[in-house]
């Protein structure tokens, strides 16, 4: 049995799509209990109108919600009645394995690391996003808000992120890239110039080199590593992009004349699924690695399948025992580095 | 009568969509000069394919090519007799007032500092892209070559690429912007921090704060300030996300039933016509803002029409005077800087 607390007041959405998430998820599993946290009344309300094994959902009040403006590390310590704070305790007493919420990023990053912890060795919990390709989905880590990273933390994103991709996707020995402005191993900054040659480096991960963002979408690697400023500029621009050439898309369709506008309603559909297999929102469950148990933060437009895919994604973490491998890695790793100077 | 070098031997198209360009433009106006710089066999072939007035275009032999993948430091140095060489030369000594190449970017980024050399106060000189937008095109300052940028390149790069929107794209006021992982002051990392307060004391730019990466498709900021790793990884981005869309979009209604085929025929040229203005590529001419003379680099894949459309707005940056205004707005910039001191 795996025990997922999940955030019912937060996103564009809650509570309703939330409510309706969890209650997909225990209808699809026997073996999940979900903790529904929120206010009281609002959450049973949404509850009632469904139906579900009541075994397998539980409602934990919270009175208090953090707003995605607050400022998060305030909003944090505060709020100790928010239903982040209450989710993410949950964890942190082993009550759930998991934490799943669509609300304010900031809140969700900060809480991770200051209520739910790091495992030991962990020097910083990266957030990484799944982002569509041509060829599928690639992990782009770290998208969260510690920037000014150093190289240690880029060789512990890149293990996490292997680790990730191929216990939790599925994917035989993901090809581990770096961003940078150019393919050659001379090219970029300081930081990555520094970092290559410790990926280089590294025996556990299948590590080819640098990523130029052109090749990102193409599918060039599946784990893509880069410090969260430029994680974030590149998630960011991936849905900028893609909603604005749509939105351009549509309006020159329908700015047409009367054959371009019979033909719009002929590729509607195909054009809609392309479209979407595209939507970086789409792939919303973002796991916050490295903590002492699993908090995934999902799209702030999160509906209720994406809610409900999250919370199955965590089931899938806890069974492969993303964890443990990720500490044995660093075991591994701190075993080489003491054995480097001996040596 | 203004004097344009181009560089006939650069690019995938060299040389014939780099002559045909020149040719367009000496045909679209009678007060530019073009100076063919290249292998003088291949150069005269190709011209003897047009009619053009003889006195408008001038062949300046190179015997010499620098390719692509090339170390550009060294080509600059070794490889006297290249195009890019006895181009960036002309431009030097005056012969030329500008340079137009489709080459090696690396060998233009640093025979546009080594060769042609900066402005008296410019610290660094900016690649400036324009790049679409939903509303027209911003400029993208820098995606140079020069990563690990200060702020006071950062500020400079604003005042510049301030002054180029105004005056050869005659944007009133254009909205300068620095890209962040968020909207609100305090959010960024160390050079985004140390930047932000330094460009909100400007009193000669429209400074509108953040951008995230998201807003820049939507036309957020018509100058967009970043340091040369994460301006690169947004141009590239650019191209990489448009491409993959566009190819995914075609595929899915080839792939579908009888309607979306007989649609895909009919709206094709509208989608065409929208895809186009939205692709980076067309774009081509990037400026090397703050030498001693002009450099613009277009895309490698340029053809005639963007070889000409180069051509034409080397002649614009002439009769705007921007290098002069560049030097009128650092000589402010410095008497500020003395003044403080002072106070």
């Amino acid at each position: 049995m795996i025990t997922v607390a999940v955030d019912a007041m937060g996103g564009d959405n809650a509570p309703s799509e939330i409510v309706a998430g969890a209650v997909a998820a225990v209808g699809k599993r026997q073996d999940i209990k979900v903790l529904l946290v929120g206010k009281e009344d609002v959450v049973k309300k949404e509850l009632a109108k469904h139906t579900y094994r009541a075994e397998q959902i539980e409602l934990v009040p919270a009175s208090e919600v953090i707003e995605t403006e607050e400022p998060p590390v305030n909003a944090i310590r505060r709020k100790k009645d928010s239903s982040i704070v209450v989710g993410m305790n949950l964890v942190k007493q082993k009550k759930a394995d998991a934490f799943v919420s669509a609300g304010s990023s900031g809140a969700i990053l900060v809480g991770g690391q200051v209520i739910v912890g790091r495992i030991k060795g962990v020097e910083r919990p990266p957030l990484a996003p799944l982002i569509p390709t041509e060829k599928g989905v690639s992990l782009l880590i770290d998208c969260g808000a510690n920037v000014d990273a150093r190289p240690s933390h880029l060789v512990q994103f890149a293990r996490m992120g292997s680790i990730y991709m191929e216990h939790v996707l599925g994917m035989k020995q993901p090809r581990v890239a770096i961003v940078n402005i150019g393919a050659e191993e001379e090219k970029g900054n300081a930081l990555v110039k520094e970092t290559f040659p410790l990926l280089k480096a590294c025996t556990d991960i299948h590590f080819i080199g640098s990523i130029e963002a052109r090749e990102i979408p193409h599918g060039g690697a599946d784990v893509i590593v880069s410090e969260a400023f430029v994680g974030n500029v590149i998630l960011k621009l991936y849905e900028g992009v893609g909603a604005t050439l749509i939105h351009m898309i549509k309006e020159s369709m329908l700015q047409s004349g009367l054959p371009a506008k019979i033909g719009a309603l002929l590729v509607k559909p195909a054009l809609k699924k392309s479209l979407k297999s595209f939507d970086a929102t789409e792939y919303g469950g973002a796991p916050l690695l490295g903590l002492n148990g699993l908090v995934v933060k999902t799209h702030g437009s999160s509906k209720a399948t994406e809610v409900c895919n999250s919370i199955i994604q965590c089931v899938t973490f806890k069974e492969q025992g993303i964890n443990e491998k990720i500490k044995e890695s660093l075991g591994r790793q701190e075993a080489q580095t003491k054995n480097q100077p001996e040596a």
